[in-house]
């Protein structure tokens, strides 16, 4: 397949001259999923790993939860003329209950309108606590993981174009590395990879991601359950309020050695306070 | 409302040392929209130009194409005690065909499955054709517009954490700023703004978006008739294709004086060409 990354004619202006040449770019494509022969979703993604991102997106809808919850997974197209692959179709156990996802599509990324009941929604639905997982990351650890992601991307150099998610052990060791040009999309690759591998829920692991943090991106971490995420960017207020109620730890702005610890301090190894300045907010 | 930052305490580390303050976040909220009474799509958004956002949104699923095709938008909850301003139905006027949204959810952002097939759909569905805008922009004016959508961030500079969109006139002139968590609403309120102000389609307009360019933006910019897009950052193959399709012109790493065109370059002052380098992608 090596559809990753593609080249288009570009004309290049940089201080006043023009140059043209093939330029790299990350691919989009989208992706039909099926379930059962009947379509679920479909996303725009950039194409490999499919079968992991479908699987992936199955454990953040609450559907599956253990590889042997999934049959198989094969591309519809497979053996025709000229195959797209961009429809597959996921045929689960009989134990597995599918949900109808005409209805609940619209909520898929949200769980609710108001936040509170998004919370209590996705709080119902996890198949497993975080709250509890014992695990401890040192800070040390947490501000080398962008730099190991970094080094885990293929396609990001070529294209600077690809968002990538990372999954770590609690020491920094890099388990599973998935870059697309959805950051949902690269979650999903990586909970599907852990997913096959029977190592979901991800206890005592940490998500790295390269952007920013929101609400769907910890739904998809508490639903791996996946206790520590980090970014290297800004969480919105209601990724940082999810993670409060999961009981995860959330780091944000993790950059320059430095970060910010928004939920689950207790994990990692914080100095005494330097100055203790009233919190107003 | 000013809902659109809010405050968390936060552990911050820097340096060795360990403070607690309050650190101000982009706000993240669900919004579901309704049309004539019937929920159409849940899209997870920053607070703040709601009703642009969901006018923007139908004129991006090709719904709607001018001001008088709303008649009325309505939080559902205004009124009532704790209102989450996260509901609100769009009364369209009776002339509007409204489609079977349940049906057309699944494609909202790929329109088909194969690159090919979303090119096809989309050309089918816009109202109005870019490729003949004569308009012509300037690649200093181009080269200026990111700092100029920095300027009239709000948001960002608290936070960190918002994309942004703006739509500018071909001489650079700021015509509108929004930002929001998620880049499409961002483009969605640029719009419903223009909308309302009987202003699409947005011939002669210039969309400058903070971040990458994927299909679904092209796709946003094309419903709205803008014919050129401009992005800080790389955008997708796809992107590439349907602007070349559209006849848009697409710029991309506009950065520090310089720029890639890799879509419309009729449209730009561009300098004769330095070396000319065959192309071999």
């Amino acid at each position: 397949m090596g559809r990753k990354s593609d080249r288009r004619k570009v004309l290049r202006l940089r201080g006043g001259t023009a140059t043209t040449r093939p330029d790299t770019l990350a691919v989009e494509e989208p992706l039909e999923i099926r379930v059962n022969g009947a379509q679920v979703a479909v996303t725009m993604r950039t194409p490999g790993d499919d079968f992991d991102l479908a699987a992936g997106f199955l454990v953040s809808e609450g559907v599956i939860g253990a590889a042997d919850d999934v049959v198989t997974i094969r591309y519809c197209d497979e053996g025709r003329p000229d195959p797209t692959y961009n429809v597959l179709d996921v045929t689960l156990a009989p134990h597995v209950v599918v949900p109808d996802f005409a209805r609940n599509f619209y909520t898929s990324s949200s769980c609710g309108v108001c936040g509170k009941d998004s919370l209590d929604a996705v709080r119902t639905t996890a198949r497993w606590s975080v709250a509890d997982d014992p695990v401890r990351v040192s800070t040390s650890v947490l501000a080398a993981l962008p730099d190991r992601l970094r080094e885990g991307q293929e396609v990001f150099e070529r294209t600077g174009g690809l968002h990538a998610a990372g999954l770590f052990g609690a020491t920094g060791d890099l388990l599973c590395v998935r870059e697309d040009v959805g950051r949902h999309n690269a979650v999903d690759k990586v909970v599907g990879w852990a997913l096959a591998g029977g190592r979901v829920p991800l206890a005592g692991c940490v998500l790295q991601v390269s952007g920013r943090l929101s609400f769907e991106l910890v739904q998809k971490g508490w639903m791996a359950g996946i206790p520590v995420l980090s970014a290297v960017s800004a969480p919105s207020t209601l990724a940082v309020d999810l993670a409060t109620e999961a009981g995860m730890t959330l780091a944000g702005f993790v950059r320059d050695g430095g970060m910010n610890v928004y939920a689950g301090a207790h994990r990692c190894d914080v100095p005494a306070l330097a100055t203790a300045r009233p919190v107003t907010g």
